[in-house]
């Protein structure tokens, strides 16, 4: 005979897996339509979860797409390679894949256009942006100690020279997200530049194998 | 008495006079909604142009669209400072300054996410590409010819690391674009780095100046 607490237990696995089917739904809705497709009456339909249980969860539609694109956030974590530029090339090497194949990949356009028109969403894009930026900061903060970077680091101006040429060629221009880029980007931020390599120290971007 | 040359031209002018109506109307409503809110019917009945005379200029609602946003292409031109440093730090202060207040740069972010579920839309997009891209391919070129920058220049990886940052302040980490960032990412660039310069030439965004 089941007992009061493995009742409760079975009615918790239960709130669980629904809110979990209406995330995945939520999720998955996005990826397809983007922001605009997503209601509360669209989820409830495709999830067969109620709108009233919907509800209990989350207040707002605006709640529901923040969650189920919380764990956007969670796919990356600060390699530790031994040096800054093996750390750099790791992690930009992970975050080229994933623009190249997850799924949230095709969200954010849809949540950025949101965010242009609808300050109230906002905390959606943050939450994204920090979950991008932050193993990158440990990363940095990590050279600064240990004199791989100087002390008076712009933290801020080298993310986004680190992430934007990769954001760029994903949205923007639609180019190759391959090795020999992300080499570049790292090698323009990292590169030593010496008097013997000097237009290799113009072009941090170029290949200075020919030199 | 009007000839009928005179008659003719003023026909030119009307035909002229409601195309320019339409494409400013498809643009406001273009920075007001999004693609999404973009229809042959709207722009009718907002811009008072009959859908039939629209459909005679533009066959498809891309069509229209595409020419509306023709003119983002045209904002800037090539500088010619003198230096590869000056005419990349005017041309991205320049950009920062557009992407700051220009409409399109709240309209883009619509198009890259309508570009992601609708390839038919990519020649608006290459459009607006290649318009960003080309006075800076132009200024890269020169650079090259004048030695400023080494023969095996990565260009587009170059134009990536330069418009990239700048993209991404804009409409991901929505971070402040002023002159303090635009030269942090030029020096990354250009930045000799002698070793008694070296805080500021590296610290554009990294710097060995501990080495």
């Amino acid at each position: 005979m089941p007992t009061h607490n493995s009742i409760s237990r079975d009615a918790d696995q239960r709130v669980r897996r629904s809110k979990e089917t209406v995330l995945r739904t939520t999720f998955e809705l996005l990826t397809e339509t983007g922001l605009d497709g997503i209601s509360i009456d669209e989820i409830a339909r495709r999830s067969g979860v109620a709108k009233t249980t919907i509800y209990r969860h989350w207040q707002t539609r605006s709640d529901l797409v923040i969650d189920a694109c919380s764990h956007i956030t969670a796919e990356q974590e600060a390699p530790d390679t031994g040096s800054f530029e093996g750390d750099l090339t790791v992690l930009l090497t992970n975050l080229a894949e994933l623009l190249r194949t997850a799924r949230w990949s095709s969200v954010l356009p849809s949540i950025v256009d949101a965010v242009e028109r609808d300050p109230s969403l906002a905390e959606i894009h943050s939450r994204i942006q920090r979950g991008h930026a932050a193993p990158l900061r440990t990363i940095i903060d990590r050279a600064v100690r240990m004199g791989e970077a100087p002390q008076n680091t712009d933290r801020s101006a080298m993310v986004a020279a680190l992430v934007g040429p990769l954001f760029y060629r994903r949205w923007f221009s639609r180019e190759p997200l391959d090795e020999v880029f992300v080499k570049a980007i790292v090698r323009n931020i990292t590169g030593e530049r010496e008097p013997s390599a000097a237009l290799s120290a113009v072009a941090p971007i170029a290949a200075p194998q020919d030199q």
